[in-house]
């Protein structure tokens, strides 16, 4: 048998959803004539106290909530945050949920906006990106018990549901890949170094290079612009033994590595390798398109979001993986010309 | 003198602004004594009705709506969309204003959000983009009362808000600065042709070639995806007459474009100038750098969200007009090799 939903109780009474809301919650909109048979029925049918909190809750959200922490002006470079969005929103739209998006300057303002949002039920849940080595966050939001996924790991995520993918896995198919061409001198042009996922894929690089017998094989740390991408890049191609292969965190500063090797003359690939990760069509754009490691992003925001949703309606926070990002050889990627 | 605000109220009251709006919401969440309480600070301090349903709105909604019509999917792609919300968003975090974001299939649809969202007071307003020429959206939010702003024109916009910019007079700058450096033959890739904004570029495009006597002049129609734009680009450079320059109505038509120059042999500028629409970090990111036609897209946003938030004030609902795009010439444009 099923529980009693606030359909049921709006259907009964002949009037819309929203009315027996507004009539649960006190608000105006339905007359006191009304409000006082619509609860008369929600009690008659056993609308019961918890279910008409999850109406009451769902009346007055049915949202999910984003809070990004980047400065506004440089979200718009990144492919990756929008292919998220994107994802995250066809899966909303099609259970009607409405996607809440907020800026944030620091971890202290996001902390206060879940702290606000969930005080005033103007969300059922929150998505946590980019998480930290030593994420306040976590804490905080274990603290609120407000519904949270996060997407990010494995690992340093509490109590939290999460979803994550193997990165380390996927950086080391990548540089298997590069070695069986050929190359010895491979560099990684790395994103921000207090990023969990930056920690994971610099931790990965470094034993599987170690592995190999690679020598000089060297991180340099970025902060995914393509302006700080271009000028890692020039520095490594500058060097008396430069890489003969790099692997940048993601596409812009890959795409800018690919300009700089062309300014300075070298072709790629015969002179230089390029492996992007995030495989935007950014990386198909230019010429040579770029060999990239990847999945489909838009993908993995839809399954953020229908994990939370699950953790919303009440389901175990457990810890998702996602696909591993797998390698997709283009034409940036070759033997290199000198051994 | 100021109107008393919710905060007088509340510090009065020796209680949050939060509490506030419950006891004038008539919401749980503060004890009957203490509804009591603020209720009558409310009415001594002469917080007004009218001040009074706007501090509830404020409290029920103090968040601005953004649907966008476009297939989820592909919205990571443009970095014009992120760069224009991070904008907006920087705007409204400033102002404590949330963003709701919901991707719609079509026009009907996005009607229905609005009608929902304003039914329930999840926004107090929304911003309307992707203006079309004979735009459903625009008499169905007259009718609703919502107060928008509209991302587009001029015209079309009924009696909406609107914020628009010049963008015949800056595609007619580019096409003069190509005769100047003398080009005859110059050819547009175009976006949606039913959307207002192209409709206007090409309306521009049209007359200047014919004022400047250039016989050759040709839109090609697209979608501002890279793989039309690269489709449009390979058709035209494959023509006995191809062009000498090339204009794209957005960034990753362009960058797609010059790839196809280079996939074919030309070297841009020499054999082929490109001048991009939306001067985005894309633009940069490329070799040689992409002349563009742009303006700061985040301000732009940030313009619009203040212009709205004006409207939803109660200022009356004008028509503003942005700054007008301005070429910036990079490496990409120069004198054609064959005249």
């Amino acid at each position: 048998m099923k529980r009693p939903t606030i359909a049921d109780v709006a259907r009964r009474a002949g009037v819309s959803k929203g009315a027996v809301s507004y009539a649960l919650n006190g608000q105006p909109g339905v007359s006191e004539a009304t409000r006082q048979r619509i609860l008369t029925i929600a009690t008659e049918i056993g609308f019961s106290p918890s279910s008409a909190a999850r109406a009451l809750s769902a009346a007055t959200a049915g949202a999910v909530g984003l809070a990004l922490c980047r400065p506004a002006r440089t979200l718009g470079v990144e492919p990756f945050f929008m292919a998220l969005i994107s994802g995250v929103e066809a899966e909303l739209s099609a259970r009607s949920y409405a996607l809440t998006l907020q800026v944030v300057s620091d971890h202290d303002a996001e902390i206060a906006v879940y702290r606000r949002w969930w005080g005033e039920r103007r969300v059922d849940g929150v998505l946590v990106c980019d998480l930290r080595s030593h994420d306040r966050r976590i804490p905080a939001l274990e603290h609120l018990q407000l519904p949270a996924v996060v997407i990010g790991g494995p690992g340093g995520t509490g109590e939290l549901a999460s979803i994550w993918s193997d990165d380390a896995a996927a950086l080391t198919e990548a540089v298997e890949y590069l070695v069986a061409l050929g190359h010895r001198r491979i560099a990684r042009v790395g994103g921000l170094p207090d990023l969990r996922h930056t920690a994971i894929r610099t931790e990965a690089f470094t034993a599987v290079c170690r592995r190999l017998g690679l020598a000089d094989a060297v991180t340099v740390s970025s902060d995914y612009t393509g302006e700080e991408g271009g000028r890692a890049t020039r520095r490594l191609l500058s060097s008396a033994q430069r890489p003969t292969a790099v692997i940048y965190d993601n596409d812009v500063m890959a795409v800018a590595g690919l300009s700089v090797a062309q300014e300075m003359g070298l072709t790629v690939p015969t002179d230089l390798s390029i492996v992007a990760w995030d495989d935007s069509p950014l990386c198909r754009l230019v010429h040579p398109p770029l060999t990239a490691l990847g999945r489909d992003i838009a993908a993995y925001g839809a399954h953020a979001a229908r994990h939370l949703l699950a953790v919303v309606g009440g389901e175990p926070a457990g810890r998702v993986e996602d696909e591993t990002p797998h390698l997709t050889p283009r034409g940036s990627t070759a033997p290199p010309r000198e051994r």
